[in-house]
Order: C-alpha cells, then sequence, then structure tokens
C-alpha cells in the first residue's frame, strides 16, 4: 500500500517522536512518522509546562541543536520564569507555562511544514527486522512499511494499563487506546523488558477554585524566552497559584491508603522518585504537614486546571474529598481524577550513545521506552536519535555529545552507562560539569555542531558568532576599564560592599557578589558603553567575569577526564578473560559495553582499580 | 466522588451531546457532559463541513433557537456557499468548509464559557434507573454520578467496529476507543437495538497533489453566514477543487470487491444511502464511468485533506492503488485509508416527540443512536432533547416543534412515526412545507419561541421583530409603487423580458422569473429606498413578493392537516380492540402510539380508511 522506502520510520508523536522526525527530515531523509491519532500529536500529556531545573538547559540545547521543542514552548507559552536567579548561573533555569492545546497545534503545524516528512495514522503492533536489522513496521491494520531504520518512541503506551484506586483500565493515557505486540516482539529476540510507573494530577473546573485564598505567582517581570531564534517574548502573561494541603487534607489521603495501588502491591514498578504521587509525599514525609501544590492554568482561554503536586492513583472519591479541604477548593468541580498507569520500558544500558539498540541494528529507542521521564528528556532523546538514524542510512559518523558538552550528553551516557531502575529525570546534580553546561551559552556550546550536521541554519551560527564576538568585545572593554574609588565607591556603599581607596578594573568589581552589571551601569562611562549590548550579550559577557575561576577549574575537569575518554574500549572486548578485574565489574562491564576507558569508571561498581587494570591491559 | 445532582447528565460531546449540554444549561439546569476524552470535544468526525442542501436550514434552525452550532460553524469556516441559488428559496442552503481543529475548539471554549455546565472525563458503562426513570449514570471508573435525567449521544461508540478489508478493529472512531455496557443494559430493559454502519474517505497530505489537474471551487465571492446573530463574516476563503474518479479507478477498486466487508457478508448492517461509499457507487451504478469527488482542506493552516466522495471499506492497499489513477493524485499521501465503522443504534420509533424514551422516563437519546447520520441533524436533536430533559425536570409543557415550522420537526416526527432502517439524512423533499422552512427564515420562524423558552435573548428576538417589520415596510414600498414603461421597459428588454405598456407596481414585476431587486435597483427612485435595508431584510421581502402565491397555498394545506393536528389520540389508546382497523394499522400504531390523527395518517401502512375509522371513534 506505501510503496515507498522511508530513510526513518518514527513511532509516536510525542515529544521524542516529534523532535526525532523532525531532526531526520531536516538532515534530508526521508521520514514516516506514524502515531495512533493525528489529532494527538505533541500532546502535553501531564503537565502544560516546559523546561524548568536542568530541563530548561534541555531545551535550550534542543533549540541550539535546531530542534523544534523551544520553538513551540515559545510560541504557546502563557507565562515564562527563569528560575533560580538567586543561584548561580549554573542552576538559572528558564520555564515556560504553556497553552495545552496550542502546543499541540504548534508541533503539528511545525511537522506538517517540514518537507520529507510524512504522517500515516495506525498503530505499530510489530516491526520488521531482516537480517538483525530494522527494516520497516506493520500496522494494526496489517500494512507493512519498508525503511532503513525505525526510532520507537513509544511513551507510556506500549500495554499501559492505567489505576484509579482498585479500579484497573488497559489504555495509553485516559480516553486511549494502548499499544501491544512490539514489547512481546523485542523480547523474543533477547531485549530485557520491564515495567515502569507515572501518574498525573487530576484536572479541575478553574471556575469552581476561589483563588483568593491562594497566593498568586505572576512570570517574570521582562519574560524570556527559550528559543535563540527570532520567537516573539511574551507581552502578556497568566499566572499560576501556590496552595499548600494540609493535615485534613492528609488524614483523608490516608483513608485511601489500603485501596491505594501503590501501597496493597498491585503495582510493583517504579514511579519518578522526583515527581511523586501526593500519597507517596504523605508517606515518605510522614513529618511534614503541609505540601505545596501549584495551581496551573491549562491555557489562553480555558478555564482547565492542572493541579501539580497533586499526582495521585488513590481512589478518586479520596482523592476529591481531600481536594475540598485545599483552600480555595472547597467546591472544586473535577474534570477527571488522577491516575497512575504502568508501562513497558526496555533498560537503555542495551543502548548504544547513538541510541541504536546494541541487539538490532537500525532501531532506535527515545523517550519514556528508556525508562526516563518528562518531556524535555524525551525531546532530547528524540532528537540524538533521529540524528543519528539519519547520519547511519547514509554512512556518516555517530553524533553523539559528552558529558562537558550537553545535558543531552549527560543524559544518555547516564542511561546507557547506569540504566536505570525508576524514571531517570535530569538535575543539574546529575553532571559534573554544570557550571559549563548553562541555559545561557547552549548555543555557543551546540549550534556549530549543528551547523556542520546540517540541522543549524547558517543563519544561526551567524548569531552565535556575533553572540560570541559581542560578549569578548564587552568582556574585555570590562576588563581594560578602570574605575576610580570617587566613581565606584558611591555604589558600594549602597549596596554595603566594601569601598576602595585606589582604582581597579569594572571587572574586578563584578567578582564581588552583589555587584551585577545593572548596578555598575549607574555610572555613565560605563552605561554608554555596556547598553550598546544585547541583554544576551550582556549576560555572556558578565557571567565569563563573574565566574571565570570556577569556569576554568571545571574546564580544567574536563581536560583531565578527557584523557580517559580518549581511551578506546573494543566493542568486542571480552572483559570475562581478564582475570584481575573484579566479578561485578567483569558483569557489568560486560553487559553496558562501555566505549572509553571514562565511560567504564561511570559504571556502579567498577571502582578506579578495575579501570587501572583496563589501563594497563589496553596499553596505557 | 461527584455530590452533586444534575438536573441533566448528557453523555457524549459530539454535535448532539454538546448542543443538549449548552441549551439544558442556558435553560437553567445543572448539567453535566460527560465525555470519554476531553481532547475531543466537538470532533468532526467526518466531513470538515456544516450545512448543505437541508442541512444548512437546520443549522440556522439551531442558531435561531439559540443553539452554538451556527456561531461555531461561522467562527471556524474556511469558505462559504449558498448552494442552490439558480433554484427557487426553498433550495437555497446555505454550506460552510470549516477548519476541523478550530471547530472543535471553538465548541470546547464555548461550552466552558456556558454557565451552569459542568464536565466530566470518563466513560459511560451503565445508566442508573430507579423506579422506571434515568437518575444517573455508572462510569467505567465505578462512578456513580446522579441526576434528573439523562441524554445518550454515544455517535458510533456503542460496541463500535471498524472495518477496512478483510480486517476489524474495535473502536468509536480510528484511533479511539469504543464504549460498551449501556446497549446491552437498555436491552435487558426491553429496548429494540439495532446496527448501522457509516463509512469516511481517506485524509490524505495536500503537499502530494497536483491542483493544476483539478478545477478550483472557490467560496462565495459575498460570503454570508450562518448566525443571525453578529459573528463576523469571512474576508478571505480557501478554495476546494473538483475531480472526478474515471474507469481505471473503478477497475481498481473492483480488484477489492472479493475482500469488502460490504460485499462478503461481514458487514449486514445498511449504511446512509445518500452518502455512499465509492464501491457502492460503482456497484449501484455500474453504468457511470466517474464520479465526482471534492478535495476538501481540512483547516486553515493544516495540510491535510478530506477526500470527499471517496468514502470506502476496501483493502487499504487497494483504496491507495485507486487513488493514484485520480488526476493529480498520482502521488498521493495518505495519512489514513477510509473506513467503515458498524455501531449500535436504538429505532427511533422507541421515542417520543420529546425524544424521550417511552421505555424509560426522563432518559432522551439524539444523534446517531437514533439512526440518523449528519452534524446537522444530530445538532438539532440534540437541542431538542437538552430543552425538554431541562422543561421536564422542571415540570414544564414539553417543546414540540411541528412539520410546518422546521426542518428540526420534520427530522424527529418523520424518526419517531416511520422509524428507520438506514441513516436518515434530511433532504428537502422530505419536508411537505418546504417553502416554509427557508433558511432565511428560520429566525421569523422559530427565535420568538425560543425566546419564550428562555434560550434566545431578548436581543435575537428584537433583531427578529426589526427585521419582520423593515421587510413589511419594503415589501408595502414595492407593492405601491407604480413603475411607468419609460423607466421599467428598458430594464425588461435587457434581460429579453416583455415590455409593458402601461404602469404596474414593482411587485408585479418582481414576479417575473428574471426580475430580481437587485435588477429593480437599476431604477434610481427604487435604490433610493431599497438601499436602506439590509441584505437580509431585501431578501425575506423579495421573497415573500417572488413566492408569494406558492407561500400562501402552503400555508393552507397547513391550516388543513393541522384540524388532523389537533386530533390528540389518548396515550394509552387501546388500538387492538378496534376490529375496523388494518392488522398493519393496529400493530404499526400500537407500536409508533402516535399523538395526533395526523402523525398517525404519516406511518407507513396506516390508511386515509384506518383515519377515517379513528377519526369516527375519536368523536369528530
Amino acid at each position: 500500500m506505501i510503496s515507498e522506502i522511508y530513510d526513518v520510520i518514527v513511532v509516536g508523536a510525542g515529544h521524542a517522536g516529534c523532535e526525532a522526525a523532525a531532526a531526520a527530515a531536516n538532515l534530508g531523509s526521508k521520514i514516516l512518522l506514524v502515531t495512533m491519532n493525528m489529532q494527538t500529536i505533541g500532546q502535553m500529556s501531564c503537565n502544560p509546562a516546559m523546561g524548568g531545573i536542568a530541563k530548561g538547559q534541555i531545551v535550550r540545547e534542543i533549540d541550539a541543536m535546531g530542534g523544534y521543542s523551544g520553538i513551540i514552548a515559545d510560541k504557546s507559552a502563557i507565562q515564562f520564569k527563569m528560575l533560580n536567579l538567586s543561584k548561580g548561573p549554573a542552576m538559572w533555569s528558564p520555564r515556560t507555562q504553556n497553552d495545552r492545546m496550542l502546543f499541540a497545534e504548534e508541533w503539528r503545524y511545525a511537522l506538517e511544514n517540514t518537507p520529507n516528512l510524512d504522517f500515516f495514522q495506525d498503530m505499530v503492533k510489530s516491526l520488521i527486522i531482516e537480517n538483525n536489522k530494522a527494516v520497516g513496521v506493520v500496522t494494526s491494520l496489517g500494512i507493512e512499511i519498508r525503511s532503513n531504520s525505525v526510532v520507537l518512541t513509544n511513551g507510556t503506551f506500549l500495554n499501559g494499563l492505567i489505576h484509579v484506586g482498585d479500579k484497573q483500565l488497559g489504555g495509553g493515557r485516559m480516553g486511549e487506546p494502548r499499544a501491544f505486540g512490539i514489547t512481546e516482539q523485542l523480547v523474543s529476540l533477547g531485549f530485557e523488558a520491564g515495567r515502569m510507573k507515572t501518574g498525573t494530577p487530576p484536572r479541575v473546573d478553574g471556575r469552581s477554585l476561589d483563588y483568593s485564598k491562594m497566593d498568586e505567582q505572576k512570570g517574570d517581570e521582562k519574560p524570556q524566552k527559550f528559543s535563540y531564534s527570532d520567537t516573539p517574548k511574551l507581552t502578556k502573561q497568566l499566572s499560576c497559584h501556590i496552595v499548600y494541603t494540609n493535615e485534613t487534607v492528609h488524614d483523608i489521603l490516608r483513608e485511601g491508603f489500603n485501596r491505594s495501588p501503590m501501597f496493597n502491591g498491585t503495582i510493583q514498578s517504579l514511579g519518578p522518585r522526583y515527581c511523586p504521587s501526593i500519597e507517596d509525599k504523605i508517606n515518605r514525609f510522614a513529618e511534614r504537614t503541609r505540601h505545596q501544590l501549584f495551581v496551573e492554568p491549562e491555557g489562553w482561554k480555558t478555564v482547565e486546571i492542572y493541579v501539580n503536586g497533586f499526582s495521585s492513583s488513590l481512589p478518586e472519591d479520596i482523592q476529591i474529598k481531600a481536594m475540598k479541604h485545599i483552600p480555595g477548593f472547597e467546591n472544586v468541580k473535577v474534570f477527571r481524577p488522577g491516575y497512575a498507569i504502568e508501562y513497558d520500558y526496555f533498560p537503555p544500558t542495551q543502548l548504544k550513545h547513538t541510541l541504536e539498540t546494541k541487539l538490532v541494528d537500525n532501531l532506535y529507542f527515545a523517550g519514556q521506552i528508556n525508562g526516563t521521564t518528562g518531556y524535555e528528556e524525551a525531546a532530547g532523546q528524540g532528537l540524538m536519535a533521529g540524528i543519528n538514524a539519519h547520519n547511519k542510512v547514509h554512512d556518516k559518523d555517530e553524533f553523539i555529545l559528552n558529558r562537558d558538552e550537553a545535558y543531552i550528553g549527560v543524559l544518555i551516557d547516564d542511561l546507557i552507562t547506569k540504566g536505570t531502575e525508576e524514571p531517570y529525570r535530569m538535575f543539574t546534580s546529575r553532571a559534573e560539569y554544570r557550571l559549563l553546561l548553562r541555559q545561557d551559552n547552549a548555543d555557543i556550546r551546540l549550534t556549530e555542531k549543528a551547523y556542520h550536521l546540517g540541522l543549524a541554519k547558517e543563519e544561526r551560527l551567524r548569531n552565535v558568532e556575533d553572540k560570541i564576538s559581542k560578549s569578548q568585545e564587552l568582556e574585555s572593554f570590562l576588563r581594560e576599564t578602570s574605575l576610580k574609588p570617587g566613581l565606584i565607591n558611591p555604589i558600594l556603599e549602597s549596596i554595603e560592599s566594601n569601598p576602595v581607596d585606589q582604582a581597579y578594573r569594572a571587572s574586578q568589581f563584578l567578582t564581588r557578589p552583589n555587584i551585577t552589571l545593572e548596578k555598575l551601569d549607574e555610572i555613565d562611562s560605563i552605561k554608554e558603553v555596556t547598553s550598546q549590548y544585547t541583554d544576551e550579550v550582556r549576560e555572556q559577557a558578565e557571567v565569563n567575569i563573574k565566574y571565570k575561576g570556577y569556569i576554568e577549574k571545571e574546564k580544567e575537569n574536563v581536560a583531565k577526564l578527557s584523557r580517559l575518554e580518549n581511551v578506546k574500549i573494543p566493542e568486542d572486548f571480552d572483559y570475562i578473560k581478564l582475570s584481575s578485574l573484579s566479578a561485578e565489574a567483569k558483569q557489568k562491564m560486560n553487559k553496558v559495553r562501555p566505549k572509553t576507558l571514562a565511560q567504564a569508571g561511570r559504571i556502579s561498581g567498577v571502582s578506579p582499580a578495575d579501570i587501572n587494570v583496563l589501563m594497563v591491559y589496553l596499553g596505557r
């Protein structure tokens, strides 16, 4: 029926699938995106927001690479916040609230306007594998579609089982059918599969809430955005609200614990530790008398509200009864209760750094199927799977981002090296070099690579080059400009910083904790120059000056470790015969098959002694 | 869990459910709208268009009654056409192409902004019936929700079975789960259930079509709209295209006949006769060498195309192979194949004129569950079910539209009197008084009724009154104004109409076939007056003058028949004991239980002799 042989078939059109399809298509591959329902492309299945701590950095990395998530998040944003501005720049994290329907629409329109990208609506039931290579899919209608590679991004749909209290429903999301067949086929081929769990809170009717009892959370006064491209900044924003649970709420929720699938043994699989259900929080932090909830609007025009922090699989009557004791929720009307969902995943140690599976050639996994949680983590993997599927089909080099280059690199290296037994979420603490992996410099880190891949347009590269040269220019100016005590002391005194008795360079003042470039702008001769630069350039120069010492130290560490990174281990290396290795190291490395000594060192259970053994053996 | 006792629970959020919920809520009832998926409220499951012949009249009737379909169709329109303008005004039918996504969004936002209207996302599995009265529903999560009445609008979801060639999939629409439980419960209560079939064509990628080989069909130069309210008129429009199948296409399609569920006996249920599948058309009209197809865009921004006229449940490979021989479709890429769907319906003779079931009190059916096809038919029924559910719960009178008042009246009277064994579609030919039931006067026919019900706002009533008085004023002017030969003859001669040799009234010229009010406007003294009136008022006055004789004759017929309409038959009338009735009449009337002699006369199998017997018995 479909005679075309595609370069890549992408199965699933969530965050991972959409980025994979877009990237490979933009690189020039012929792509088919297969989804169960074309009306639900680019759904935000859980919270109507993008970014946040470490995740916002990933969105900016995707954008710097020429991916779409940042652009689409900007276009559908209803609020922007730069989180953690009171901390160091490694922690600054952009986050948007988004209009759920608009986000999905923008994804669909973006994909429809991507050349080389075809669509087909059907459920994929199995893969076509020939000579140990993925060469197509078979749909529920029995349609065979051929390709040179396949990217699986099935999200929570593989044998999805929804739990609400003691009730269970098959489904990939509430109200949508689940998918089946793929897990069974992959297991028969030797893949290891597991079950994971995630959950989502109730959706409620905003008209039934009393916001006067909640704290309003406005967006930033000067909203920024994700994309380094020319997406518009928000000119109006919607507010979120903060409320807290209380002991009455907790007591009512506890009444349902014996009917909870989490506590009565119905759900055995692990859920996201850092995005726990409300019952989990009450159980694990019994001493806490309240938990924070974010009351988030779902869009510009809808009254639907997402109750962030109240994820639950308790019986629906308990959920609602408890909610009514949250301030402002006394008369709450519920659109649907929260629920938990169990689904199949494949432990990601079965993957290469390219996200290709080790067992089957030209088969790639991205997103929740790899045991991750989060839109941004999924999108980042999708992007990388799309790039690598394209590159492999066109006999090009693998494209891998290192841990010192991108959170996406940390994410994938963590997944394939350490595996994960609970839904993996990104944090700044997972990155050794987080001062290098900032939200402000993702373009500087990645756009040139993306340009050489063919994914970022020349205009993006020019913009980055311009940003670099301008920020160096501004940095030089600040490093060369002396400020006499008469000029600077009034400023220092106004913020209770020690005055100086001789002239110092402007840059030297900037290294003081309280002194920002904005403060120095109170000096006319400084402002005259700095005001000629964009906010982005100013931020870049300021961070480079303020954190120079820390940044250079991290760079040194990278250099040290890169020596180990450069020691490659042959793919078919026989760990078992190396008798000096510990038994655990043999077993783990045999499973993970690290590509470099550095990667081997990151495997839990592999000791520095084991690394030494390997280093000697490999001739260093 | 949901403690509120609703006045009305509406099950399903398609065209019928949305109108039912909106109407009852606007009348002041507390409404709960239950849908399997809040993302798919107001879906256009089939073609992205509203209105058309007879259906456009229904949309205008719904609008005149204060329903939402007209407003939403206007807001989401991408093209407007007034069909049949070359025929008499009874045939003029407004039709829009619509943006599918925008249409659904507008419905959702409209409902969210309707007070008294709550939402819940879940599948209804059964009804709560106590003392033979519908008093709530039970969902798939086991949640009981209480109400004083229930409106079922399940569309194609009840035990939905999708067919593509010899493959079958359970589903309510492609990619969406089906519903079950309700049919079984109703049958156990004594309801008769049946199966019907409908189908939908493939959706294709507009980027893959060559429009230069098709005929462009633009929208009207002066686009009108459905709503009598102040919705905006289109200022830009998208075009459709027309193409034709050919014998090659037919030959290829015939190759699949032995694998067609329609022809090999898999599907026994009847499909919509007047919206047949392409294989049906080829089969039934074997002598025709081509069939017309409309290539319809699905929205302002999407590349998705609806291939109107190519509905099919043939194997997908045959569908695509055949399509590629349609001019301009040589390289067509398919988003999804066409399919047929079988679903449960309940023969509508089991309903009262209010759409309440005869068997269970306060239970109403609307839409495809009654064996109809079409968004407009569904919406019209939904509106009436919503009004009557509200009225009954609040001890108000039944609200029934007669056959001489509205197509909606014809529709419901046909359904409950004659039943239907194939999906019922409205046509102008089904209305005895179609010259009375015009698209231009739906407001004049219905808005006052809607105002007294409480559904149309006072502003709408004032607008109608103003339209009536203005059109009477203009009519009087035209009836009183004489036109001398010197003035009128040049116009008559220019269109080859016989000149006159004495003065006649302007109205007398208007009764000539070729003479329009626009023509008369070529006379300055006429234009000076008529140009002060809106297009709507001018149309009204012109139609009233031009078709006065026909209209009056229809009104006489109505009056004659209304005598029979006034002869009520008691609800518990015992037909069986009336020995002079024919056996068939006894049986049919016993089943239908007509409310009036006129309705009895419309039952197929009831003869004028039977009516005479009844008339004598009832004391006339």
